[in-house]
């Protein structure tokens, strides 16, 4: 079984947005067992669509639209969908009461013709209906071939996939078995990593394949296997997974399937009863906020003291002028007396400190770029390490945030 | 003229990476007047690189293919690339070099078969040369058609295409001129902000366009033009601009083209002489985050503390017990203490606070989810607002962030 999802809007071809929500929806199709083959991003044009449709067409079982159902003239993904199945537009009740449930409760202006006539849709669709917004999801088919259209407010499209696409698609098929693992390692790289596991690849079964995915300093390997046979491919799964996981112990910290390294450190935090905070300088709070984007990062993360200048951390932290002026802001004592300090502040079980020269982006040559001291303290005391995270802001920032998850996710397991 | 890009590997496709990439590319075409006509994302699979290669010659001059140019098996773009041209692999002997030399120099690791052999090229390209990575990028011509092929490593193709792909494709080409001008609107949605200035929209001249990007809490207005006059369309976007401004200066908050709102804000700190700092609950960290993404940051940003505990706020930022107490953590009073005690800790001319109900994404019924209090304070006093942002954790983070950075933004230009 075989999607493709097309992407509808001049915004992403003229690299407005990021184009995010293709990768959610073949998420979830490949969970069940639906092949995303292609992703489109086309024009608002009607030709194009058109043309993107039949291409699709050609290619998949299941072809997934968002985008261009707003209420502006630049929306006309509706009127190209009933042109494409030779079909015209009604009024559709359901609909016209959920916008109006809408206006009254929530948007709490008056309702405007563009806003009613959001609910007319291809007389011959079923409606996907869409409770958060005013643009309904459409479901059609022609020739054994599926065709959905969904809106593309991101939020929109997420629940109309969970509680209306997937459900109606396992209804109607039965889906072949799909399994991914994916490994997260930290510390080496792709090629001396496969050069590492090159005997494991090549004696893997033909209906695994393995692939690398290589990102700011680390590296995931993924494990994908297909087929009818669901206890199969999982006991194979599990045999070649015990194969690879002690040839990559000492890299290991995690499955992707379980989470993200914060989503993993959370939740071993929470089984340990033990609590974190941070003391941020070069990484300006994004550790954080990527604590806190988890639901339920209340029980083990207390916060974080951002310090970005040297009175800040003089004064918040309590770091000593003289320490300070001694050895620079950027030093392994000042990065060990933040991660001290912000340990008693918080009263957590662990405390982590960055200070680094995240630089400027322009400028490639400055001395000590890239340059990041990162220290974990826990009652035992305090460690540190230096790193060198190369000349771009942005990779700088985020390469710190990984490097201070894994250290502190290796620091946690100890016990 | 027109581009197409293809991004080519299987993380794409089953969802576990967002592919940005294309929106970098899209944007830098875009600015020297190169349209995109489609972005297209395909498996590391021979045949359908080819079928998307043969698809892209049909409908674009340009062709600009990344990923799939790593050590490991399942990096096949460049015999692909070669088969494609009827073209051989050939050591290119300067990327030869410079593999050697980044390995020497910052990798430090002995140097692999498969490392060597990324210096292999088709005889027929000319190398554009990666000094951030060891996978070089590619140009090749056939039937005046440009395929160049880059590395999926974001950061190595952006350098590739500022440094290499942009300049060459200026020395050969004459553009069309492209002007895009996007208006940041906060506080209108999407059809009333269309219903508003329809009459505008109505009277727009054929060749420039206006689209509605709306985005958690913002519309965006982009207005763009395209035509070999370049005096002409400047003349023409300038009156419309004109135009607009007045019809929406009670929602407009800069212009994207300066940058984000953060950077907008960011700016005009700059200019002033003045600082912020933020106390952040419900936001966790992201404020601050946004702020020192930006290089420059240290000039107005001095810190934050991000209080995730009833203790925190009382221990870190001197908030009365009794105070959360009688009013609850979430509430307008704990919020503007917040951010009066964080002005005064970090002695800046702003401090920000946040301090809400982003909740669980799993219960969308609790009572009060999504309900978020932000608080600015300066020398004149504080003032606050409550914002009821939805039943998604992510989507109330990061309107709330939006929202602090609005409220900021509009303070600051008050003087």
């Amino acid at each position: 079984m075989l999607a493709e999802i097309i992407t509808i809007g001049d915004e992403i071809l003229i690299g407005q947005i990021v184009d995010s929500n293709s990768a959610f929806i073949a998420k979830q199709l490949n969970k069940i067992g639906v092949s995303v083959y292609q992703i489109t991003s086309v024009q608002d044009d009607k030709n194009h669509i058109l043309k993107a449709l039949a291409e699709a067409e050609a290619n998949a079982d299941i072809i997934i639209l968002t985008g261009g159902l707003g209420p502006t003239k630049d929306d006309i993904t509706k009127k190209t969908l009933a042109h494409y199945f030779d079909d015209h537009l009604v009024e559709a009740v359901a609909v016209r009461k959920n916008i109006e449930h809408l206006w009254e409760h929530y948007i709490k202006r008056p309702l405007m013709q563009v806003n009613i006539d959001q609910a007319l849709v291809p007389s011959k669709c079923s409606v996907l209906m869409n409770k958060l917004g005013s643009a309904p999801g459409m479901w059609m088919e022609k020739n054994d071939k599926i065709v959905i259209a969904l809106p593309g407010v991101p939020y929109e499209m997420k629940a109309l996939i969970d509680d209306e696409v997937i459900p109606k698609l396992r209804n109607r098929y039965q889906f072949p078995y799909i399994q991914h693992k994916t490994f997260l390692t930290y510390g080496l790289g792709e090629s001396a990593l496969a050069e590492h596991i090159e005997t494991f690849e090549n004696e893997l079964p033909t209906f695994i394949k393995l692939a690398y995915l290589p990102s700011l300093g680390r590296v995931r390997l993924r494990l994908s296997a297909k087929g009818i046979n669901r206890e199969l491919i999982e006991k194979e799964m599990q045999i070649q997974t015990d194969l690879l996981l002690p040839q990559i112990k000492d890299i290991f910290t995690g499955f992707e399937e379980d989470g993200s390294i914060e989503d993993i450190v959370g939740k071993h935090l929470t089984e340990q009863g033990r609590t974190v905070a941070t003391a941020e300088s070069c990484t300006g709070g994004l550790i954080a906020s990527r604590f806190t984007a988890n639901a339920g990062a209340s029980k083990y993360f207390k916060g974080s003291v951002v310090t970005y200048s040297k009175e800040t951390k003089m004064q918040l932290l309590n770091i000593p002028e003289a320490l300070i002026d001694a050895h620079s802001v950027v030093s392994i004592e000042v990065a060990e007396a933040m991660a001290l300090n912000a340990l008693k502040l918080f009263k957590t079980d662990f405390a982590i400190s960055t200070t680094g020269n995240a630089g400027p982006t322009k400028d490639h040559t400055q001395e000590g770029l890239g340059d990041v001291y990162i220290a974990i303290a826990n009652k035992d005391g305090v460690f540190s390490a230096k790193f060198s995270f190369g000349n771009s802001r942005e990779k700088v920032i985020n390469k710190a945030a990984n490097k201070a998850f894994e250290l502190l996710l290796k620091e946690i397991l100890k016990k």
